[in-house]
């Protein structure tokens, strides 16, 4: 194999498949890029079990060769060196080639690396699941549905099924819900004849990885779904992942669709008092404050008591209260996160007393709600 | 004590003094920043008991109110949420006051905090050993010392001395000197009539500190000495550092003066040509580079070595060369650390032989070198 290729096309396609690379793995191999020239271009691919990700770069982008083949073939290429070498090096072009079946040389400018290779037979056989019956799916929407969930997955992996973010469609709607069992956002987005139902959860991990190759242009994207993986086809990336097993809990009777009291306030309003609230919390892990809603002076009042240090009060005035007076105690990072996924509008939080879940939405937004359960105190 | 205060000029104190808050100390006190108001202005100390820190706001900023006094008076302020506190209030103005002699009150737009506070009595009494007979130092010059020698103090502590660096002047010349005796920064400047002579040691710490404090103005700073203190004078700002206890060793026997080989290449050229062979280097800590130097041809190869992934070579054009041949083994670490305190011009490298130290310098600047000690390779 040797080949002359443009740099930064390749940090691209590097910058892809870098996030499959494991830090640890029992098979050294995966600790490697399969690096594969065919006569059409060049296909990596990496995968840490959970993840795949394979890419492709044909031989002319726009016109232009990108790649000049001198011959074709294959090697496993140690990962996380090729591409801190590719990153440093000083050119535009790269001479990459094979020597002895298992040595890769890399000439740029006056460097020269050798690596030692691994002969492609030692990848270990990942399939990918394309067929014929994929999901059309708009990429924002795929961006927006991973940011408004995917934070709210358990991170400790008692229940492994709630470190994933349940995907359910029934034909009329896409529901996505995710839960650590302490809070819960759920996303519910009307579309007819996507697919036949589903009902899967994808690892919160593969969903954050994948997000970060997701970009802003507003192309489709295809889904391919089979028995345990599901593959996403962006452009000329095929991202793939394992999907966990079990029954994700149902979580219908758990949220409630009548409340109360409401407030609305301004986004950016609720979301500096309640970061500026936390600072004292006495609790540093989940930072617990206090809200206390007083329908008569139109107001919402944060507090926050950290014996050791001291208190803090923060008045927030609202743009529409409606029900009762309440005292509630909550996490104030499980708010800022919740906030975090709601655009920056106006914000309407919606409460059934001191014991209840409460949620938050975008007063612009139907789609979407962020619960969270209030926190017990004396 | 009740004052108004400008929020943007007290963040700006908070940054200067925030450098000596400790992170932990037996002294609850100094956990605290030290706050005075009197009439002429806010008087803001910290310190960890190396480094204490000591600002002095007054009533008017280029003619405009800043601090509006409603009472005088002091507290100690826990200074870690203070800081956090002032930075994330939303608001222009704050108002700061003291409640029981032990509680401080922050209020700023519809956020009021409750600080829990000592009584300054509490806190340590640390003089400030202004005198009459200060130093005369260009801001620039003393960040440019710090730039150019810190960075090859020792860190490990068996040699308490060597982790400051020694700053001793004769009456005719400022000599100051970092080694950790692998390597060894030297920068000495002409300075007549500057002060009668002394020789200090300034921990590493401290100077790094101090040179954060440090900005890109011209202005002069006053420099004072005591027996086992230095004060550095920065328009407001009085920074006064411990000197480090011992004999600085003598290092004039162990800095060469005539080289047999010296080469002469880019900064950038070399620079970069280290830094993408140290991606190879085998030793991961101090990343073991050979440097081969090649006067017939002009060049100075760079190699590494690391079996279980690959091999490297750089090739380096130089501007001149001058002796025979050299094989030569260091860190590469080394080099890129004394290449950064370079001004980024043309390197000169001056060497005697395979078992000695050989020295870095900018060719532009007679008064700095940097020394680097060979390692020894099979």
């Amino acid at each position: 194999m040797k080949i002359k290729i443009d740099r930064h096309l390749l940090l691209t396609q590097l910058s892809y498949i870098s996030k499959a690379i494991p830090s640890k793995t029992p098979l050294p191999a995966l600790m490697g890029i399969k690096f594969v020239v065919s006569e059409e271009g060049l296909y990596l691919t990496t995968s840490d079990s959970d993840i795949t990700i394979n890419t492709f770069l044909p031989l002319e982008v726009n016109d232009t060769q990108v790649i000049q083949i001198d011959s074709i073939g294959s090697i496993i290429i140690p990962g996380k060196y090729f591409i801190e070498i590719i990153k440093k090096l000083n050119g535009d072009i790269i001479e990459i080639s094979t020597f002895e079946g298992h040595y890769v040389i890399i000439k740029c400018g006056r460097s020269e690396y050798t690596l030692n290779g691994l002969d492609v037979s030692e990848y270990p056989n990942i399939e990918l699941i394309k067929h014929d019956n994929p999901i059309h799916l708009e990429k924002q929407l795929l961006k927006t549905i991973i940011r408004q969930t995917v934070f709210s997955t358990a991170h400790i992996e008692n229940r492994p099924v709630l470190t994933g973010v349940n995907f359910r469609y029934d034909a009329d709607e896409l529901m996505c819900i995710a839960t650590d069992s302490y809070r819960l956002s759920k996303k519910v987005i009307p579309l007819n004849k996507l697919h036949e139902p589903f009902n899967i959860v994808i690892p919160g991990r593969s969903l954050i990885e994948l997000s970060k190759i997701l970009d802003d242009s507003h192309d489709a994207i295809d889904v391919y779904l089979a028995h345990n993986q599901v593959l996403f086809q962006i452009g000329n990336i095929s991202f793939q992942s394992r999907l966990l097993d079990g029954e994700y809990p149902e979580t219908k009777d758990f949220v409630p669709t009548t409340f109360g009291i409401e407030i609305k306030a301004n986004y950016h309003e609720l979301y500096e008092a309640f970061d500026r609230a936390a600072l004292i919390a006495r609790d540093q892990e989940s930072k617990v404050v206090k809200l206390n809603i007083l329908p008569n002076e139109n107001k919402m009042l944060i507090t926050a008591n950290y014996p050791a240090i001291g208190k803090v009060e923060e008045e927030v005035q609202v743009e529409m209260i409606s029900g009762g007076e309440l005292r509630i105690a909550c996490s104030a990072l499980f708010i800022l996160d919740a906030l975090k996924a709601i655009n920056k509008s106006s914000v309407i939080m919606s409460f059934n007393g001191d014991m209840y879940p409460f949620i938050l939405r975008d007063q612009y937004d139907e789609t979407t709600i962020q619960l969270i359960v209030p926190i017990r105190t004396e």
